[in-house]
């Protein structure tokens, strides 16, 4: 990539690194950030990594009113060697051109936000933690910056990219969560914006989440909007389940995202030799399996966790305990399969790593 | 209201102002903005009013990433007498607190939201312009600040009001307006966050609105999204038909934004013993009263334009002229009406005028 070039500013007063052992998710953010501007006069320009610091935004900027953004969200992996990788960072970058063409967003170059990832991480690579299940959760992100109350596309933006070293997922190895469907509220629907990684998504989705921790449970279950019928997404995550020896997942419909999780637990089924199928699921099959005995696991897949079994669904007044309420086989074989690729453990036969040269 | 002081720094640089013959909308903002803050130990405190400038915000600020924030939009006009006067403020607050909690934000106080407003006016109140049809266009908004990238409700939030001169909606006179009817997108769906004034509702609409402006259109009508079958609003306004003698709006269905002008015309119409039905409405059922020369006037409704005739439905290859492709006396004595009160040509006998004293 030389179509940019990119300017280095380096922080010379770093922070105090946070305990490494007690990380969380999202909490620190490490010394740098990279930021491209847009304008319609010079497209993407100005590509810098600079200290990491507040933005400066006019109080009329149209991401406060109007939303208009768009983000992503991978991971750096440090593996036992001491270098550092990304997963797939190819498809993150698809799909925030997919994300950019729903939400009136320019495109942006792929291969240099990838270069522009690969950089920054370097930079600040002593943010990568390296106890078994850390991570450094890379966030690329759109804003609308032009300050202006109409309601139409901003004419400037800016693509920033900032780092969080976060913790394991899983303090004491996979362990099943309690789900709840929701029946009132909708996270999206066909002709929204579900199918885009963009921040009036996960705004609608609060209410809900709030309301189901309230009573226990660790994420909602969303049904589509239309007849709050067919399964659509686990919290930030894709859902699978598996009814005897197959394993389904809702088919991407619109506004399911696709997650890249997701594409790649499909690849290693298709790989074991497991079938899985892409299809319309209702709630009342899933509860008639379930009856039946041949729900055998349900799982969520995703960046964070990368898998997150389920060992209850709460459906109305009904409860579904799937496998004893303890992480299933499959669930757990994709489990270490993915972090065992992404940790460097595993062969990367699928060609889904990209190194971080430093 | 006396549970706050607003501290005030004047800004000592004031801006040049713009020629208030051109103004366009939502442009140009004043020398001065009104800032709340909200954390959880203190709640909402810190009320301030501070030179217009760039808001410094955490790159990793909730807003950017899942954009909870509401906002609001009223207008504060300028009579012949000089005084200041706003339309309906308790309305636009009312609402700012149904968004808060569909949106989880901390509830405002919507008295001391109202002396802000008008303390902020009475201090920028030289860029209150005063030619006919222009006004001082008022955002109030919050946004969430925590630097936290977990999908949940913002610890820390900002409330902020900023004031924007707006020429005139109509630069010649009333005037009707073509409107295309949307069948792919979806702008808000039961369940969703339609009902809120809230900036992904806003973000979704882009789209489609591109998409209708490129073939001539003004405005997008919008179906509900589960049925793509009744009317919910236009653009960014509420939206009447007039059948026969009878006048009809969609009933508020949870995906419909209560508007301020929506309820004003409607007490307006019962006021003047003209029948009003809030009620579901087709498009198929709009296309048969108009075959039927049923449909006499059709307009939007909202603060930006107050009363916004439609010439012009375009449904597919049907295309619907309505009333000639000019304005209705219905809506006409509307926006006049309206428009009266709100400049104080007329009396303001349903007590909807509060006024900004210096
Ligand atoms: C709504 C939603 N669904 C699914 C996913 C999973 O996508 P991925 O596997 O790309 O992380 C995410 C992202 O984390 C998400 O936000
Ligand atoms: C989606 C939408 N509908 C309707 C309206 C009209 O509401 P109001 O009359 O309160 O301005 C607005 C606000 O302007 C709006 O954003």
């Amino acid at each position: 990539m030389s179509a940019y070039t990119i300017t280095y500013i380096k922080n010379e007063n770093k922070k105090e690194k946070p305990d490494f052992d007690n990380l969380a998710f999202g909490k620190y953010f490490t010394d740098h950030m990279f930021i491209l501007d847009y304008s319609e006069q010079k497209e993407w320009h100005n590509a810098r990594i600079v200290p990491y610091k507040p933005l400066q935004l006019d109080p009329a900027a149209i991401v406060f009113h109007y939303g208009q953004t768009v983000f992503e969200g991978l991971k750096a992996y440090k593996t036992k060697s001491g270098d550092i990788q990304l997963f797939r960072p190819n498809k993150n970058m698809e799909r925030l051109n997919r994300s950019n063409e729903r939400m009136c967003i320019p495109e942006i170059d792929e291969e240099f936000a990838i270069e522009a990832i690969k950089n920054l991480v370097e930079i600040d690579k002593d943010w990568v933690p390296d106890a078994p299940g850390t991570s450094l959760y890379i966030r690329p992100f759109i804003i609308s910056t032009e300050p202006y109350l109409g309601v139409s596309p901003s004419s400037t933006y800016q693509f920033i990219i900032i780092l969080s070293p976060v913790g394991a997922y899983y303090e004491e190895g996979i362990n099943p969560v309690r789900i709840a469907v929701e029946n009132e509220f909708v996270r999206a629907v066909k002709g929204g914006t579900g199918e885009a990684k963009t921040a009036g998504n996960y705004a609608s989705s609060l209410k809900a989440q709030e309301m189901v921790s309230n009573k226990g449970y660790a994420q909602v279950l969303w049904l589509d909007g239309i007849e709050k019928k067919y399964i659509e997404e686990v919290g930030s995550m894709n859902v699978f389940f598996v009814i005897n020896d197959e394993v389904i997942t809702p088919e991407l419909n619109g506004s399911i995202l696709n997650g890249v999780t997701r594409n790649s637990v499909i690849t290693l089924l298709n790989h074991w030799n497991i079938p899985v199928k892409e299809r319309k699921i209702t709630m009342e099959e899933i509860y008639e399996y379930a009856q039946n005995g041949e729900l055998k696991e349900a799982f969520g897949a995703g960046t964070a966790a990368v898998i997150s079994p389920i060992g209850e669904l709460s459906w109305n007044d009904k409860k579904i305990e799937i496998n004893d309420g303890k992480t299933g086989k499959i669930s757990f074989d994709l489990y270490e399969t993915l972090t065992g690729i992404q940790y460097g453990r595993d062969e990367d036969i699928f060609d889904w790593i990209v190194k971080v040269k430093f």
